[in-house]
């Protein structure tokens, strides 16, 4: 049969395949979408993609991203550092900083506890977290345990609770509960227990009821 | 705020975004992916991209996609030449090779007639079709107008059909119906009724029916 795609079509197409969540269809799409634009266009793409790894690497500190040894986030003497918050990675950081209601600092761990992926306590920066909050220079107030609710996330909580019990810091979770905006018919049974287990209250009861004699 | 997000993950974010289907958040994911891959994969995504422009061009026959003047299908004399295929894009030409069932030559529009979205006959190789098939020299048997079925897809398709009327040519649609491994009682009333009218006979009556008398 005649080949009718090029080899550099192809070739791209097979690379832009290995991306998370890019299938044949989309890696094709996006290719002729890439031929149809100007070429500074790509070559801007390339080159972002060259800087990349040359100029990005993990901090030092919080293993956040960076192109310096320590990140922006802990070289900034403005920020809260008596306060970390415990992430599985760079984006859920990102995600935390977009909403601006964190001032604290982080510890990204590169992923969570998973047994069943091979994923144990040294594929992760577990120890350097431990060994973070141990040092007496650092005076941690509290530790946000900010992994996904996930059966992963909680493992991953449960070692780092397990492993820190002699710490006088406090540790807390993110709230669960019904996403904002969500409808309650349609919840999952598991967020709809968590958001009646955590219910807030919202006014107290001024006068007890009489008691029924 | 602090920047969480280095300026070159940033610039490659931003590029990544530009691609049709990808939103912030995939291109975070994709971006995230990359910096953890090895360094030569980076390398061949991003040699891909160069090599891509300055390596493919537009068939001079068939504006299908190619590294050389005319195409390796239209350069196929063990094609059928007769016999004319006329798609949207490049992305449909390879759909259709992959099936194996199409031995003919393709020519490709580079999209569909859309006034809405100002797109006219002049925006696309239609000028090119024509004359190639006014072309005495082709000796084309049939044209099949294989746009997709949407409006402008028949739209595309009736331009083609008025402009070729005085043509002595078969022109034909491809056939709509039910996909393959489709459900019935799923389809949508469009589909369903474009398959009740273009329902083939699976075996002829062989006896009439007593007439009644």
């Amino acid at each position: 049969m005649t080949s009718a795609i090029p080899s550099n079509v192809e070739s791209l197409v097979a690379e832009l395949q290995k991306l998370p969540g890019i299938g044949r269809k989309s890696a094709e799409r996006m290719t002729l979408a890439l031929l149809a634009r100007p070429k500074e266009e790509v070559a801007a793409l390339s080159a972002a993609l060259t800087k990349l790894q040359s100029t990005i690497r993990y901090c030092r500190e919080c293993f956040g991203l960076t192109e310096a040894v320590l990140c922006a986030i802990c070289r900034d003497p403005g920020r809260d550092h008596a306060l970390l918050c415990v992430v599985e990675d760079p984006l859920d950081l990102i995600a935390i900083e977009k909403t601006g209601a964190y001032r604290g600092v982080y510890h990204v761990l590169g992923g969570v506890l998973s047994p069943i992926d091979g994923v144990g306590p040294h594929d992760l920066k577990l120890k350097e977290l431990l060994s973070r909050v141990r040092n007496q220079k650092n005076h941690f107030r509290e530790l946000i345990l900010a992994t996904n609710p996930t059966p992963e996330g909680e493992t991953t909580v449960t070692f780092i609770r397990e492993e820190l019990k002699g710490a006088t810091l406090t540790m807390t979770r993110l709230a669960y509960g019904l996403p904002a905006g969500a409808d309650i018919e349609y919840a999952d049974e598991r967020t709809l227990t968590q958001s009646l287990e955590g219910r807030r209250v919202v006014r107290e009861a001024k006068t007890k009821l009489p008691s029924r004699s």
